[in-house]
This record gives C-alpha cells, sequence and structure tokens, in this order.
C-alpha cells in the first residue's frame, strides 16, 4: 500500500529480518505433519489453476490453535473460537467469485456446514440423533430440522456446497496445533504468492500467543504425582510480518483484533497497520461483533454493520473487504 | 467390598476426611454452572424412577475436562480424549438393562451417534456434507454413507438411540470444564447414592491432573507483550476417594488406568484400589487397549479380549463389569 497512499511502511525491513530469523529457526526445530507435501502440491495447482483463468484468490485462516504441553501430546493449551465467523466469510467470498484456499482448525465451523449447527444440534450428539428418522420403506435416513426455515437453509447450503465443490472453487487445509498451523501459512503463502495483487490473506485464525518450544518439550506425559506443576511459556515467533514482507510481499492483507474496549481495539488495530503493515484490519468489539465491524486502514475507520434481521454482518463486511482487494489490484503496478 | 473379601479398605478415614475438606474448599470457591440445579432435578427423577421400578443405575462418565486458565475464558488447558469407550460402555450397558446417566464432554463421541463417525465424517464438515443428497422431488435430506455396511450399522444405530430415549432409560449430562465436572460429579453421586449397590460408578473420563485454583485464576485475557508467561499449576483436588466414601458409599466404582507398560500400569491400578477402594481398575495399554483389557480386583487380574473381528472390546469388558456389579449386589446386606 506504500505505492497508493505515498507513505512508506512503519516497520523497518531490520526487524522483519530479526522476527523471520527467529521464525526461521523454529520451523526448523518444528515436526512438519505428515499432509504439509500433499497440502503443497494441492494449494500450488489450486493457485496455478485459478490465477490462470483470471480469478482472484483468498487464503483464509480460521479457528483457534493448540499448544501441545508435551511431543506425545495428551495434554495441549486450546483457544476458545468457533470459526464461525472464517466459515461465513468464506461462504461469501465463493459468492462473490473468489477461489478459496481455507486454512481452518479442524472440527471448526465449516462453511455451509454450519448451517447444520442451526438447524439441528451443535456436534454427532444425542440431539442430533433426534433429528435422524429411518424410512421404513428404503431404509434411507432422512435429516428431519427442528423448523421448516432451518430446512429450506439446509437444503440451500447444501446446494451451494455441492456447486462450488464441483467447480473446485474451495479447497480445504487443516490444521491442530500451533506448529501445524505456522507450517502451513508458510506453505499457504508460498503457494499463494505467484498470484501477488490478485491474493487476498484474510487472517481469522486465533493464534495462540504463548507456546513451549520445541526444544524445551517433555517427551512423555508429565506426571500428576510430584507436586505442582511450573509452566514456562515462551512467546509464538511472530508471522504476520515475515508472510507480508517475505513470503508474500505483492499481496493484500487483511487481520482481526478482538477487544472489549473500543478504543484500545482501535489502536491496537492501528499497531497492526503500523508494524506488519497489513492493508487492513477488522477490529471486533467482544459484545457487538455480529452486528457492528470497524474496518481499520491507514486512511481511517469504516464501520459497516448488519443491514437486516436476517442478513450476517459478514456479507457487508466481505463487500468491504472486495471493494479493497479490487482498488488494491487496480493500484498494483503491472507486471 | 471389604464385606466380600474380608479385608478391609487400606485406606484410612482420617486421610478421606482431609481430602473431602480439600475437595470441599475447591468446591465453595467454584461457580456452578446455569444448568447444575435443572441436572440435579433430572438425575434425581430419573434415579428414583428406574430404582423404584427395580433397574440397575449406572453412572458413565466420558471425555476429557479442559482448566480454565482466565476466568472469563479465553484459554485453556485441554486433554486428549475422543469419549469413544466412554460412548460405547454406555450403549452395552444399556442393552443389558441399565439405565444409564452419562455425565460427558461436550462434542465427545455420544452413544450410537459415534456410528456417524464411521459412516461419514468426524464432524459436520466439508466431507459431511459430501454425504448429505437432496431428494429434488420431495426436498428431502438424506445421508448417504461411504459404503453399504457402514449404512446398515448407522440404521440400526438410530434405530437403537431411538428405542432407548423413548424408554427413557438414557439421560445426558454434560460438562467442558473441570470445575463444572467436579460439580456434576458430586450432583450424580449425591442422586445416584439413593440406588445404593444397585448403582455402578464407570469413571471414564479423562481428569485433569493440574489447574489454576479458582482464588489465583486472573480476572481477564493474560495479555501477551509482557515477555514469556510462567503458570504455576496446581493438583486438582482428589475426588475419587470422596465420591466412593462419601457421596455415594453403598455403590459399585470402576476406575480406568491408561499407560504405556504393562508393569507400571497394573501397579498403579493396585494403587487405585488401595487408595481408593475401587472395586474394579479398567486397566489398559495405550497400544493394545482396543484388543485387550485388564480388569484388575483385590482378588488379581483378569483379561478380556476382543472375541472377533467384528466385536468391539468393549463389548465382553462390560459383561465383565455386569457380573461383578451382579454379584456385589447378591453380597451386599440387604436394607
Amino acid at each position: 500500500m506504500a505505492e497508493t497512499d505515498g507513505s512508506a511502511p512503519r516497520v523497518s525491513a531490520a526487524e522483519v529480518q530479526a522476527q523471520a530469523e527467529i521464525l526461521q529457526k523454529y520451523l526448523d526445530a518444528t515436526e512438519a505433519p505428515a499432509d504439509l507435501d500433499d497440502d503443497r502440491v494441492r494449494v500450488s495447482a489450486f493457485v496455478a489453476k485459478h490465477h490462470n483463468e483470471g480469478r482472484k484468490i483468498a487464503v483464509v485462516t480460521s479457528g483457534g490453535t493448540a499448544v501441545n504441553l508435551e511431543k506425545r501430546a495428551v495434554r495441549f493449551i486450546d483457544n476458545f473460537s468457533t470459526g464461525r465467523r472464517g466459515a461465513a466469510t468464506v461462504e461469501h467470498l465463493l459468492e462473490r467469485g473468489y477461489a478459496v484456499v481455507m486454512l481452518s482448525r479442524q472440527g471448526s465451523a465449516a462453511p455451509f456446514a454450519r448451517t447444520l449447527q442451526d438447524a439441528t444440534s451443535t456436534a454427532f450428539d444425542s440431539k442430533f440423533m433426534d433429528c435422524l428418522v429411518v424410512d421404513e420403506a428404503t431404509g434411507a435416513v432422512r435429516i428431519e430440522c427442528k423448523a421448516d426455515t432451518a430446512a429450506a437453509s439446509l437444503v440451500q447450503a447444501i446446494r451451494e456446497h455441492q456447486s462450488f465443490t464441483k467447480n473446485g472453487m474451495l479447497l480445504h487445509i487443516s490444521f491442530k496445533y500451533l506448529s501445524d498451523y505456522m507450517l502451513k501459512l508458510r506453505m499457504c503463502g508460498e503457494c499463494a504468492a505467484p498470484a501477488g495483487p490478485s491474493a487476498i490473506f484474510i487472517l481469522a485464525a486465533a493464534v495462540s500467543d504463548f507456546h513451549i518450544p520445541p526444544d524445551q518439550m517433555a517427551e512423555h506425559k508429565i506426571q500428576s504425582r510430584s507436586g505442582p506443576l511450573s509452566l514456562d511459556l515462551s512467546q509464538v515467533p511472530k508471522a504476520l510480518g515475515v508472510l507480508r514482507f517475505h513470503w508474500a510481499p505483492h499481496s493484500f492483507f487483511v487481520s482481526f483484533k478482538l477487544e472489549t474496549d473500543h478504543d484500545i481495539l482501535i489502536s491496537k488495530a492501528q499497531q497492526s497497520i503500523e508494524k506488519y503493515d497489513m492493508h487492513m484490519v477488522v477490529a471486533n468489539e467482544l459484545l457487538s461483533r455480529y452486528k457492528r465491524i470497524s474496518l481499520v486502514t491507514r486512511a481511517g475507520e469504516t464501520i459497516v454493520t448488519k443491514r437486516s434481521e436476517e442478513e450476517e454482518v459478514e456479507i457487508p463486511m466481505v463487500e468491504a473487504l472486495c471493494a479493497a482487494h479490487a482498488q488494491f489490484c487496480s493500484d498494483a503496478p503491472k507486471a
């Protein structure tokens, strides 16, 4: 965005280089998830295909990251995040013609599938079983929704899911642990980089602040008999600046902030713009976040709100993100 | 069991009293979940009805407990546990005529519903959406399983679920956090106590060993900017002995152990019998636990194994638990 508003990024190249070195050390010491190489092939082919066909690409991260306390993890620190905002964002991006790579926490809300939760239950539980009916004639298993409107929404969601899946517009990549997330974020950054300004990164995942570095982690389950337990957690290496400046330096970046106080929220959003040169920060106040969202840029704060009882706030939010991304693309120097 | 094998329990009344006082202090300082009172009414009525009708009662705990790191929890420590063994155990107890109270972690495996995971996907995700088909003529939503055998199992599971639900044989109580689990365990203990020897407690939940005591917990989210984070975790107050001797002193108790080494496993199982006067301990070795289970009592070790490729090991396990419970009931002094 340095090109468009005339101001230089406030973060120094030396600072990003220092962060990159710390992050590199962490990634080198981290065991790669078994599916990383397969995922790289899939994301790389997905981006190449859609970029060649002239489509914009979105990489959306979603859900919370878990942090191992032991190498053979029995215990972990988790972050509360349902992933619903990320799932909603992906749906609306698809509707606007984006090809979407979704990097999300296993079991967190999935696009279209989230409709099942409103229509039936939150999980495969007893309440969900109560919604299943066996057709005595055919032996087919039917889902009966709690309400007719929910049934109609579910049918629509299944049709949309099938349509976008058939057209290959959505690619799912999953993580559970912070270490998987970090390695896959780098992979997605590197794979989407060739799309340059046509790629938008929407970083909605709730990433852990603290972890136990791989070289300090106990091999086996920490035993409970030996009295209290002291856990020394280190700060997680910062990845935002490295992704922005090193991995995908020509793309458009949106990050997220959540706070309870409006003034602290806006100040933190501005810091993300200063420190990491984010193009836009989606700033959420805890209590009003499903009604009202602040979009913060170097130019200032824009507020988007739910336009009716039925419409979710992610619709105007995605409209605004897409408009800003379109402007960014037309301002970008042509290759 | 002191009555049946002639030996006195090895734990002293003073020791249990000391544990009870520590636990009481913890429970007093713990905020009760909003549904605790409703759950108490439901469990109490359930036990009274089935006990009056001459049925045996099982209280089965299942899944892992989460531990808050902040009062308004954003972060928590979690335990890896799918809850599948608990869910399987509940199904086989129902088949043997038990009325079952299941105290389980929200979202962990549920009886009968676990079949959906084998037949479709692990969660409401994109893979599950791929299994949903809209009937164009009626608009009904059908679940198409990956394989015919899975479809047959799902149909059978739905029918069994409906039958046991219609007959009111299964009551679900849920928890997420350790604090909810502890308060609801006491509630279940107190509510099932009137059933005396007819009640069996099967304690399969993976309960956290460490927590932050309520009076030491930060009110708000721990901020990440101030360098590393040191967490001092205390041992969770012991509840097993208090449940066994104070809350439901005349019932039958089964607890669970999981280790990688057989000798350590059996020694730990014997300790649970010594320290908490468990009637039986289900001892699992990590790698072989879905094929072979050791059942440890004061009398020694009995091994149960899977009897065929199709039959799960929880079937002979539940048979053995029920046989031991039946013996306990017939040995118990008549009221």
